[in-house]
């Protein structure tokens, strides 16, 4: 069975985490994770350091597909402003570097890995740890990163192999495209 | 005289304005100007449309410094997440095609292109016209962006050349460090 190596993303302005996966039919293996921390510079150099942090993750592990996490409005908007462009600068960098890129939100993530919307993120760091067979909890950055590729692997393959989640989505107002989940 | 020549951006999710003009001494020319539009896509395209049109800018116009406006929050959190994210896309092609990335207000545009921080769009537009010597008026968005590039010409210069601008703007508790007006 082919596998596929699945990249997943957790933007932020001053951590980035970030999780490689490999997807084998059902089977999930754990590659890499961790973060990409921005120096206190200007604007420009941080939001720089994440888009060559994620290119230079890219030509490490030659990942085939990305997954990103929908990240949502702050109750202070300048803080929202910051955390959207370092989203753009990691769409950019995944999209540069010829990845398709794929969107979930923290809910689908949590109801991809731990089955539960409202799971803690505890919750989803001991279920990823369980998944992935690792010897430790992955920090919360990282664990967000591989959760979403997890997401995706699941949302991927539930079409041609699982079946168990995109019943359950679709019923709920989203709609599967080419083994996207859309809102 | 050395001349340099500057990229000036204003972001945007659906159209991005873009403006070229080239500084020998105190003369200013007008090189190019124009928009980037996306595609109704999602979000990933559009930003790597316009990472990529801006990435295709600097390789046809060479351009040694870029300027680009801030945005401000929007009313509404949505939009202002979506527009930081374009603006994130657009730093991030000007990073990674080597530029320094300069970024200013829209009252520092206005002051220094009109005189006057309180400048409406269409003053802005006749005043960039007149200086850049064109034959009509630039549309809004590419003002925006001659306007920023214009910007950073004057402030950039004020230190060695023009010594006009900095003083008005230092007492109004902006500082200048290399070149650059820091609010």
């Amino acid at each position: 069975m082919n596998s596929i190596k699945i990249i997943g993303i957790d933007p932020g302005l001053r951590v980035t985490g970030f999780g490689v996966i490999e997807q084998n039919g059902q089977r999930l293996s754990y590659i890499a994770s961790g973060v990409i921390k921005t120096p206190n510079a200007d604007l420009p150099q941080r939001l720089g350091t994440i888009f060559k942090g994620i290119a230079t993750l890219l030509g490490e592990h030659a990942p085939m597909q990305a997954a990103i996490e929908k990240v949502f409005v702050n109750v202070n908007p300048q803080s929202t402003l910051l955390l959207g462009q370092a989203r753009g600068a990691a769409i950019c960098s995944l999209v540069a570097g010829g990845m398709p890129v794929y969107e979930y939100t923290a809910l689908q993530l949590k109801q991809a890995v731990v089955g539960y919307g409202r799971a803690s993120k505890e919750q989803v760091q001991q279920m990823i740890a369980r998944l992935l067979q690792l010897n430790s909890l992955p920090g919360t950055d990282a664990a967000d990163a591989l959760g979403v590729a997890i997401c995706h692997a699941h949302s991927s393959g539930a079409l041609s192999v699982l079946g168990g989640l995109a019943p359950a989505l679709t019923q709920k107002g989203y709609r599967l495209r080419r083994g996207r989940l859309i809102g």
